[in-house]
């Protein structure tokens, strides 16, 4: 899916919502333990519910990587049942040297037919790059995360740069791949700095975690890093897919997107 | 495995070689693709021959990934089959915020049962911390990788700190786990920088990866990153388990593993 696309998407559907799938075998409703594979039953049902209201699907791979390879399947079958018009992204975080990144790109967009990944930039250019070989598929690169240990690293200024490293990673990564194949990654619960990565990336579309369970706030978001065709998608995962513990978890799921989805389109008329 | 046993295992066989299982389907014998799992065909063969010549081995998980859960399943059998007095490496190069970090360790550490996993450190320390909370288990901090993108970011000086970012990770992490649990990644093609790495980190195993197919120098390796307790495990993947391409591959690939071991059973004698 590329980048006019995407914001047809997000105009259709009043929305720039990304659903996190994080299924935890120990949080979901307990009647789909009885399931043969409980964890695409509940995603199948939170997907029912949900698309309608989001225009993005993001499974983090932690949660299949530790069922093993049944969890894979499970991640496989997800993938198919997404609609075609939402776009996927595999949040890996994945980076290695180049022939093995492009093995992984192979995973994420080819084995399985993600739109995105999100990489990690420690190992610099020639472990990003290979996954901006695939034409009409896009990296998400992380620059600033919204957990606390983002200060441990990401924060520090570079010398000679004279800015933080998350900067000089946005900086340098648009040397690497272009706005219609790179996204990043930008934290909500550090939304001040938002406008400072609008401002070095005007035309990219950022993934922003963290609003809600992890304190976010959408209005934040959108001042200070919406762009004149969104720019935005913001995910959230606990505070939908977790919202309803019993029978009606889908619906109280459906409740918790159409209220992100309303405030959304607000910001949106605004455009 | 703790560091003592590992340093035992290395003295009983005279070596410190870890090797790396990449099966790539493309580059594997062609009459290995009639068995009903190449891979699995493949590395149980690598393991055969190489087994009393290393000290670990190292599946980079990409090589998996490509293949889908049928991949995973590969890589389940795999790590079943290597000799339990063999340390095993999880190169997976994983790190997100903490309840995900945790997810990817149970994937590694109890789904699987591998020694280590290979960490990056760019999200910092609670996106590291929650692997160094099983007992008896692994970090493999990412800090001078071998790769030519190794300069972007690793290599910048950080001001403030003074130094360049890989060690300030050094550094950093020293903060969050003992060297009993933590170990680095250093790449040999940067010979001259495990002397500033082992200052950093004395009584650290390093993960020297890079010697053969990347050009990295074994007797450098050594000169510069050796400890009283041997403190490296030195890879090799594609320089052994490609160095046959015929039906005597598992053959060709001992003669490599024992040519290394050989080299390195000389070093040893002078602990």
């Amino acid at each position: 899916m590329n980048r006019k696309e995407l914001f047809r998407q997000i105009q259709r559907k009043s929305s720039f919502l990304c659903v996190g799938l994080d299924p935890d075998l120990r949080k979901i409703p307990a009647h789909l333990h009885q399931e043969d594979d409980p964890v695409f039953a509940f995603n199948q049902q939170i997907i029912d519910a949900t698309a309608d209201h989001c225009v993005a699907y993001k499974p983090n791979l932690a949660f299949y990587e530790a069922l093993g390879a049944k969890g894979w399947e499970s991640l496989a079958k997800t993938l198919d049942y997404i609609p075609k018009d939402i776009f996927t992204i595999a949040d890996a975080k994945r980076g290695d040297i180049g022939n093995t990144s492009t093995l992984y790109a192979r995973a994420f967009f080819e084995t399985m037919h993600f739109d995105a990944v999100t990489v990690a930039p420690y190992m610099g250019s020639d472990s990003v790059v290979p996954f901006l070989h695939f034409p009409g598929k896009w990296v998400i690169l992380l620059a600033l995360t919204s957990n606390a240990g983002s200060t441990d690293f990401q924060h520090l200024h570079v010398s000679g740069e004279g800015e933080e490293l998350f900067k000089t990673v946005i900086k340098k990564s648009q040397y690497w791949g272009h706005a219609d194949q790179l996204m990043y990654v930008a934290g909500a619960t550090q939304a001040e700095k938002l406008a400072e990565i609008r401002a070095l990336a005007p035309g990219h579309f950022l993934l922003v975690p963290g609003v809600g369970a992890q304190g976010g706030s959408l209005a934040e978001v959108v001042k200070y890093g919406m762009n004149k065709q969104c720019g935005l998608l913001v995910n959230s995962s606990r505070g939908i897919i977790y919202a309803g513990q019993g029978k009606d978890f889908a619906q109280v799921a459906q409740k918790a997107a159409i209220q992100i989805q309303q405030e959304m389109s607000r910001y949106l008329e605004n455009l």
